[in-house]
């Protein structure tokens, strides 16, 4: 009977509906998700991910028994869908919901820990792989695959790791977490990209020096492009006002040109993460406040749902790969070679980020060491902060795919292994550490992981900020020499705590120059004003 | 530059990214549209359709000179991209946003004008078409073709009308053009499929009959499959509360089930349109108030935007779609010929649209002559009923694609024909008609247009309900005599003011049984609660 309709589902209707059934069946998947995944909220070791992967992982089962061992698969992968349609919201969204404050104040840390790190990291796993692979037998990767691979395994999933973290009871890790996840994913596809251009047949001492600029080129064009995209739909929000006659249009424009911003970044071959990233930050900073009450809050949600939905279907479509019988046959290893090669990757996953996260906050603490008001890494934190990292995710899956496979599908058995993997250091990851995530928070944080289940969908920004706003400006009403005592005092103040000034600089200009152009409200606590 | 740029972004990046380059500049001139139709939203001749056509074609315009008179399309049109993802939206907000108790109350009203109306008018149009056509030197259609033909210029686009209208002044005629404007959507699609079941080669007397029952099993069905899949969601939302831990998986749900309900339907080969529809319907009247604030807020407005942007790009495509050089060539008629023929087509459209709005407005006045409550449709109201459905729009284009090109393209001249022939009436009626639209409502109804450009974005359902609730109903705690006396009364009243009654049963039933069930506000005036 259920082969019967599923053969009749497969024959009859697939000539007339080539598209509707799979996406039905994953829609009807997706739901079961969402209900799942609500009711094992309380569960103690169980988070999202977790769920849709071991959902994927059931679906793909009875896929492959009605199938009768063809095929796994409701959708076919598709690179365009996942960078097209599937990451940008999810992007967007981190970007519209993160504590800009927060953020902004542990600037140099998130950068370091996000950039840097994921240096590290690659160079780490580039290399280890490079080492140890022929010692397992696998051989038959390139330099630049052996490059992409220490950049497919230095991106980080950090969803799993911030369900469980409380944001206003460690508010520094949250934000260390938060900031690191999001930097770390634009860092390692941009790093991806740049390992792609490298011409490996006149490859010279330059050549590292060439990548890290075109980094460069790339972080620094696409962000700047983000807040563009950013300024300009806050200004037009502004000037038009859209909501005078209809929310509809305020809240159509924010979507699309959020989304915009993504394509055209990738229209230039930009980095699509970080634009559309500092695209959310500026909208919530600047245009959320041009809207209408029921649009602001409108929009909030229907970011964090499409977000949602995107991340769930990649978790989705992750667990029925893992059952994708053609890849399993055509690798060119054995299950024992397999578990060795996947074996290796995890323990260097382990060690390069325990090599960047220790080292870097052991160097923050020490910058930070006169500055009162930051608090320092605890070991614990630091422990948190290595662990958080730990879980390989989507961008992992997407990012081997683009490398090893030509729209899903590879004939050649070293890529074919490559993929399987990939795919089991991810389910791995996910699986074992996303499981005893909760646990080691608890055990490592015990006060804090007590509210872990509540107001998770309630995350508000706190009222007005409350911090002391004294800061010496320099203001052309008061006389010469009080002027030059000023100007000393701010500039020793920039040598002793440069994020902490530059951070007040920038409040006073946005609030002098930005705010006014582009929206937001006045501080009312602010002496200038 | 232009030319060059144009050049540069065809050929070296259509390569790399193949969809990435239509999509962005969609969305480009969808976000220009916006604004555009903003600045002219208090202009009295234009709409949102019209400025959305034309900006169409002005982009359809600049395309055909950048690819030097080859193309004038940004997208290719694709069947499955209008009927899987843009008519879902738009119609499951019609039903979401419906006020119910308007709709319920003029109920017969409405399916005469929406089920027997296009029934009528398919009738007249295919004749007509068929008399009329031969006479022009247009020939080449089957009896197939021109059945379909009737079905295509029998859906009518009203959301030119409602724009205009102001739902809180002329409620009765607010809520019968709407209410017309959705179920012909329905019935114009459904019978269009049920055309094309139809085997010419064993023609009977019983194919109407055959065609008229085929019609009946579909709208029942999709009606039913709509509304199950509406009191599953709402009985899910009710009893698992999700709001308790996240707010957006409440409003991912919603979402998610309303899609399944529609690709449900396609998948059984009934009509997504009803189903979706009803989906809506059930949905704003329980599943809506299982939810927390925040989301009830939200889906409201995410589905009015959602359905704003797929309107949109409809009729965007139907601007460039105009210029279609390809189709233009390939027609068999003249430009004399295709003018002739579109004539043809739009007076019929006219005289199938009076011949059924006069009569059966006339019949609905002689049966409600005895209820004191239902307003009587004046002369005046009729004739804007008349107008508000002589518009054709996006529903008429995709048929007409269905019916006569294969994935948007034909070598066939008469169907090039028919398909240029649907784009000039779509154009003339939306334009011209369009444009005539506010001047006569204001001539008609001089007090109700004044406000027409006032809170259109703030549409909310009124507060309680007001009407008198003395309803004679059944109870068991009273002596028999009172109760036959009553049970008496029931039914003369049944039969005096059927609507009314079946109205009020059902409020009763909703109230006991329903509710409790599927979520939704008590009455607070019910006499028995």
């Amino acid at each position: 009977m259920g082969i019967g309709l599923a053969e009749f589902l497969t024959n009859k209707l697939a000539a007339e509906h080539p598209q509707v059934i799979p996406i039905s069946v994953f829609i009807a998947i997706l739901c079961l998700c969402l209900v799942i995944g609500h009711l094992l909220e309380e569960n103690r070791w169980v988070n999202e991910s977790i769920t849709a992967i071991l959902v994927g992982a059931v679906s793909g089962t009875v896929i492959l028994l009605i199938s009768k061992g063809k095929s796994s698969h409701i959708l076919v992968f598709d690179e365009e869908l996942f960078f097209i349609y599937l990451l940008p919201p999810i992007i967007f969204n981190a970007g519209f919901q993160v504590k800009k404050k927060k953020f902004f104040h542990n600037f140099l840390t998130i950068m370091s820990f996000g950039v840097i790190g994921v240096f590290i990291s690659t160079v780490i796993i580039s290399f280890g792989t490079w080492f140890l692979f022929p010692k397992l037998g696998f051989k038959g990767l390139s330099a630049r695959d052996y490059l992409a691979i220490g950049t497919i395994f230095s991106s980080t999933d950090t969803v799993c790791t911030l369900q469980i973290l409380h944001q206003d009871e460690t508010p520094l890790l949250y934000s260390l977490v938060f900031g690191e996840g999001v930097v770390n994913d634009a860092t390692s596809v941009v790093l991806f990209n740049a390992v792609q251009k490298i011409h490996f047949e006149s490859l010279n001492g330059w050549t590292a020096l060439r990548v890290f600029g075109n980094f460069l080129y790339l972080f620094s064009t696409s962000t700047l492009l983000g807040i563009a995209v950013g300024l300009v739909t806050s200004f037009v929000l502004k000037t038009l006002y859209f909501g005078r006659h209809s929310t509809t249009r305020e809240l159509a424009i924010m979507v699309l040109m959020a989304y915009l911003s993504y394509l055209l970044a990738e229209l230039f071959s930009l980095s699509g993460i970080l634009t559309v990233f500092f695209c959310g930050v500026l909208m919530s900073h600047y245009a959320s406040y041009n809207v209408t009450e029921s649009s602001r809050i409108t929009s909030r949600h229907v970011f964090a749902m499409m977000s949602f939905i995107a991340e769930t279907f990649i978790f989705l479509y992750v667990g029925t790969d893992a059952l994708d019988v053609t890849k399993w046959n055509t690798s060119s290893l054995s299950v024992g070679g397999t578990l060795g090669v996947s074996s290796v990757i995890t323990a260097l996953v382990l060690l390069g980020r325990a090599a960047f996260v220790f080292p870097l906050s052991i160097l923050t603490n020490f910058m930070n060491r006169h500055t009162e008001r930051n608090e320092s890494i605890t070991f614990k934190h630091q422990v948190i902060i290595w662990w958080a990292g730990l879980m390989r995710g989507a961008v992992s899956i997407a990012l081997a795919f683009k490398q090893f496979t030509y729209s899903g599908v590879t004939l050649d058995p070293v890529n074919a292994a490559m993929v399987t993997n990939t795919t089991i250091v991810v389910l791995f990851t996910t699986l074992v550490f996303g499981f005893l995530t909760k646990p080691l928070v608890n055990y490592l944080l015990p006060h804090d992981a007590s509210h872990n289940t509540r107001n998770r969908g309630k995350r508000t920004e706190p009222g007005s900020p409350k911090e002391d706003a004294t800061l010496p400006l320099l203001s052309f009403d008061e006389s010469a020499s009080t002027n030059f005592n000023r100007a000393k005092d701010s500039i020793s103040l920039l040598m002793e705590q440069p994020v902490y000034t530059i951070h007040r600089y920038w409040r006073k200009f946005d609030d002098t120059y930005m705010r006014p152009i582009f929206g937001g409200p006045r501080r009312e606590n602010h002496p200038e004003c």
